[in-house]
């Protein structure tokens, strides 16, 4: 049974088949944020702190850290942010960039085993990231395209996986530190980008044996009551063989889409999991926005009896 | 490709791997339902009427009618509620009871062809209800127990599934007009009980291709925040090969998965349903409660780019 463990200086998470799907806050991410990519410009980091409070309250397990800033030295914001978010939350962290000396720059002040995130087919990419993976110990996110780009044919971003996790062993990386990304395409744009994603992720579990994460609200784009897009999507990718996500754990929908899949999926024994948080949502501490529509969806269940 | 076709006096409906999830509203039965049960019993059927009108309003393709009142002249009750629901909504019906002579009363009463809810793999039901449904030409659910009751093995409810479908073709009965119940049960009394029901669905649709339907309230049952349960249930099941249930259209979140699923499935092209449903609320003419949900939900949207 393939498991990841990812670590902070205290803690860790293991991403596996078996195990509670993995809850990665998409947050601290300044892409389409304007008002906070401003700010993370300006070296203002307080918005970065909110989220990562924020995130983890509502129940992520790990939590990516961008720092794609144009024009602006993204190697020392990225390790900035990773250093001030590791000295607020516990939780590990993904470390997430398209500029490998910002990848190099998060992991030198990591504390812990980090994801990577990331990798992908392309020849200098992988033979750039690769090797920081082996040096750091770390694991790695392996997206699933290459130098001719994004296929829509779920066949070849497999063999793109493939290629990436028997790289990454011939760099001595376990296969088990290779979570893949099968890219998921907006379903209002493409509209086989459902029945595509399932497609690799069941490869990726049945074949490859190795686990999967993707950004998950990229499913919905475009599209109104985005939430709900979003969470049919996870419940169905779970049950395809996803075992974590990128994604917003702010929109309680998805979250308690993901945790349903969990007792769906037979990794929360007893219900237990499901039933601390749902169960008394008065005693969690959850904010008055969470608690409102706690209220709200249990006032419905006793009206059901009518 | 299997296409189980259900209809009214005006109104055809298709289940189908290749078609949209379809919605088969749960509210006309009075198990659990105190104050109903009284009216039907003393024959005010005014809830029925509201129901039936409050489901179709909600977005149900098919309604279940059932009239389980102990004591009572079920046939009689039966029958004049498939009559009233006819005279007041088009969708078709599925006509459900445990006794046979109500069954067959309903039967009698019934504009189009019906679903007919249930046969079991028991000898005597398989013998008495099979000729019923031969003679009315109608489609029939078909319940994965028999005599030994409910097994928790996946397989032997899919054996007991392969029995009914091949009595029914003995009987003259074609496979797509048997639309299969797996039988889900709570998730808080089984946990394995969704990795069961998923399971069946599969060699359902993949080995016997045949439609299937399941009382999908009942995985929640005893659960708090239920709908979500539910409703995680309705996209990974959907994932799985279920083509329709019997659930409650009342329940925005549930019938938003099944929505989404379908787009997910590909079953809605050019998300056409999704955006008539969702885009503009206010112009659907939704109820107030259903437009401020939605309203809620298009401002967290509009946050998410802070």
């Amino acid at each position: 049974m393939t498991r990841t463990v990812i670590s902070s200086a205290s803690k860790e998470v293991t991403i596996g088949f078996d195990q509670p799907f993995c809850i990665i806050g998409e947050r601290i991410n300044p892409t389409g944020r304007k008002l906070l990519m401003a700010e993370m410009a300006a070296g203002d980091f307080s918005r970065v702190e909110a989220d990562a409070l924020a995130q983890v309250a509502a129940g992520a397990h790990m939590l990516d850290v961008n720092a794609g800033v144009p024009l602006a030295d993204e190697p020392k914001i990225l390790a900035d942010c990773v250093k001030l978010v590791q000295s607020i939350v516990d939780v590990p962290l993904s470390i997430d960039s398209s500029i490998v000396e910002a990848l190099e720059a998060g992991l030198a002040v990591y504390q812990g085993k980090a994801l990577l995130n990331s990798v992908t087919g392309e020849e200098e990419r992988l033979e750039a990231v690769l090797p920081l993976v082996k040096k750091h110990g770390c694991a790695v996110v392996a997206i699933s395209n290459d130098e001719t780009g994004i296929s829509e044919d779920p066949d070849v971003r497999f063999e793109v996986a493939r290629k990436i996790v028997e790289r990454a062993m011939d760099h001595g990386i376990p296969k088990e530190d290779v979570v893949v990304d099968p890219l998921v395409m907006p379903i209002g744009a493409i509209n086989s980008a459902g029945v595509q994603a399932f497609a690799i992720m069941r490869r990726l579990k049945e074949e490859l044996g190795v686990n999967s994460t993707c950004g998950a609200s990229n499913i919905g784009f475009g599209l109104p009551n985005r939430p709900s897009v979003n969470a049919a999507f996870l419940c169905m990718a779970a049950r395809s063989g996803l075992t974590s996500a990128i994604m917003n754990p702010l929109h309680e929908t998805e979250v308690a889409a993901v945790m349903a899949a969990d007792m769906m999926n037979g990794t929360d024994a007893n219900c237990a999991r499901w039933l601390a948080r749902f169960r008394d949502p008065e005693a969690r501490g959850s904010s008055g926005r969470q608690g409102r529509r706690q209220g709200r969806r249990r006032r419905e269940d006793a009206a059901g009896g009518v």
